[in-house]
């Protein structure tokens, strides 16, 4: 599996479920949205301003996309979940089947960052990210080409273990 | 990553937290469960049993074990579900990073099941069980020693497809 099919896979508009898990507190969340998924152009002003911004050479990205969610909260109104991000793979250019991944807002922590990619043998998409406080790992895999799921777990670089572990059901909203 | 490290790595007391996704009603639910994980030995009567009923020698045998849980259900006492099994590996005597897996007890149905389990180069365990109407895949991994996640998905046979998907994210009591 390559990022490019990976992206292509996910494009358009996902109805996703999410449960986070709190692993110290045993707490539950549970999250209902939509995601879309859409494509952007290699000369794309935004992808070229994120590329610029951590230096990279534009002729060496792929399958640039763009995230945006809106959760759905059943208490107020205001607090429902909303976002979207920048997303720019950038893969090794000696093993395709990984690469770096540029993100114009993190999952962790609401700046930028890099994350390392690699697709397992089976395609299963795995993300490691950084930040200074914490690291991420992002897991994704297709069930089916229209289910998809995502295992994402944050862990404080202090050492003291991973703080939530959440696991999201997406399934591809066919009506559009 | 072979079977024996992997049921070793498994034994003792978890706390599990449990979200489960019917992805059709988008309906959560959530468990809180303790479960015990205890090796058996290879001529324990009931593993013999087991091998038994399958026809299996047993001799090709590797790990058996069993596994008790207990859930804490908030609003009835006599709802909590409870329930125990004993899992037999056969690794394959070619490839020993996969093999069969006798469950006295099946996941999806409650009658003994036979499941092809196979390890990923990362050393994710993949179970994957064919029942009459239903096919269940279970996968496991650690993600530190005292931290493991497992992912359940069912889908119906006849080709409805995914019919619900869980995530557990299982902490080692360390205090027994």
């Amino acid at each position: 599996m390559q990022i490019a099919e990976f992206v292509e896979q996910s494009l358009g508009r996902w109805r996703s479920q999410r449960s986070g898990h709190n692993l110290a507190f045993q707490h539950f969340e549970e999250v209902r949205s939509t995601i879309d998924i859409s494509a952007r152009s290699n000369d794309d002003a935004e992808v070229l301003k994120l590329c610029q911004l951590h230096d990279v050479e534009p002729d060496s990205i792929a399958s640039p996309f763009h995230m945006e969610w809106e959760g759905e909260s059943d208490w107020d109104e205001d607090e429902s979940p909303r976002g979207n991000c920048l997303l720019v793979p950038i893969p090794n250019s000696h093993d395709p089947s990984r690469g770096l991944l540029l993100r114009s807002q993190g999952y962790a922590e609401t700046i930028p960052s890099v994350g390392r990619y690699v697709f397992t043998e089976e395609g299963m998409f795995v993300l490691a990210t950084e930040y200074d406080r914490a690291a991420a790992e992002e897991r994704i895999w297709f069930a089916t080409e229209n289910l998809r799921f995502r295992v994402s777990t944050i862990k404080t670089s202090n050492g003291t273990g991973i703080l939530t572990a959440s696991f999201a059901s997406e399934v591809r909203s066919l009506s559009g």
